[in-house]
């Protein structure tokens, strides 16, 4: 088994479902977080592939982008999907992710810019409700078709996990409530509720992101 | 072989990269091109697997997402990369493109919007400009590294084909100047250089985008 180093802040974010995936595969790794304001990314910065993190070291080869990242591991874990028309669709759920989450990042960077509360539920109202409907829909679709109760085929893949650690964050921003999509709701109990990853998800650090 | 067909709106976009794939690998498709303004797309919309386009159908199967739909085809036709790290790279640098597509197109909607040209100009400066600058960046500093004068390995992957696509966009739109950008001009000259797409670049519908 190779060596793998995960390096990211010390908030869920973007290496999170990575770090679920490890979890769930029973593969041991090295979860490198690095402390927010420490001075340690600004010294890091040039080194990573992109200038960006997570970073995923594999006995010392860098891969950059937590989408490229979770496809990588689930290829190698038996997560992505068993046929190669599964691994499509959970491509395809991930990158409806992505595009969501470029929407809701606008939120959060207003947030940041210590915007006023009108400005932060303008942002609300006119990006992220729009985005956060089609995306609901979108996903909504797929369950409402699924007989597993998972996204695609049979059993977990990394869509699940995104998707349920997406949840999780929409949910501490006040943006999801379980009652209100019983689907989506079923969906992230399901991933939380996992044998595998029970233990790790009692354990973590607790981060509103 | 499966019976293919891509379909997409009668412009280049996010379906361009798929068809040059195909005619890369050499593999027949029906480019299903739907008229906009025509009013198929508004009965077509709700058939889709997500509401969007493109799709690909694999012999009725049908695939939603850009980079989901070029990375199946990849797979299948040998140009994903040719071991698993090449492959996370050239998924990594596609997750990049659109990290900054997402911002592109804050500009392209600020045009169809019929915004100002103080306003347009704004959206250039404050956000494409800064989200360009990083992007090339990093195609740049992967360029550098590379000895076949592709982005991953020693040969074309989907990678190249969708940089090069963006470039070319980006190229009408006045962002990209290819002596300003000389490794990215080569890429681009080798991919659009490529025995196996002249034809087909030669024949193409012009499109804006």
């Amino acid at each position: 088994m190779p060596s793998y180093k995960l390096t990211y802040f010390d908030v869920r974010g973007l290496a999170e479902p990575a770090r679920l995936l490890f979890h769930l595969a029973g593969v041991e790794f090295e979860d490198k977080r690095v402390d927010f304001g420490s001075g340690e990314w600004e010294k890091l910065k040039d080194k990573t592939p992109f200038g960006q993190m997570p970073v995923l070291s594999v006995d010392g080869f860098d891969i950059p982008q937590s989408a490229a990242i979770i496809r990588y591991l689930s290829k190698k874990f038996g997560f992505a999907g068993k046929t190669p028309e599964e691994q499509a669709w959970a491509d395809a759920i991930v990158d409806q992710f992505k595009d969501f989450f470029g929407e809701f990042r606008k939120y959060i960077i207003a947030q940041r810019g210590n915007k006023s509360v009108e400005e932060l539920e303008k942002v609300k109202a006119e990006v992220v409700k729009p985005a956060q409907d089609s995306y609901f829909k979108i996903l909504n679709g797929i369950l409402e078709k699924s007989k597993s109760g998972y996204l695609v085929g049979e059993g977990i893949t990394f869509a699940d996990l995104v998707i349920a650690e997406n949840l999780e964050t929409l949910g501490k921003y006040g943006f999801f409530k379980e009652s209100e999509h019983p689907k989506l709701a079923a969906l992230k109990q399901k991933v939380y509720g996992h044998a595998a990853l029970k233990g790790y998800l009692a354990s973590r650090p607790d981060s509103q992101i």
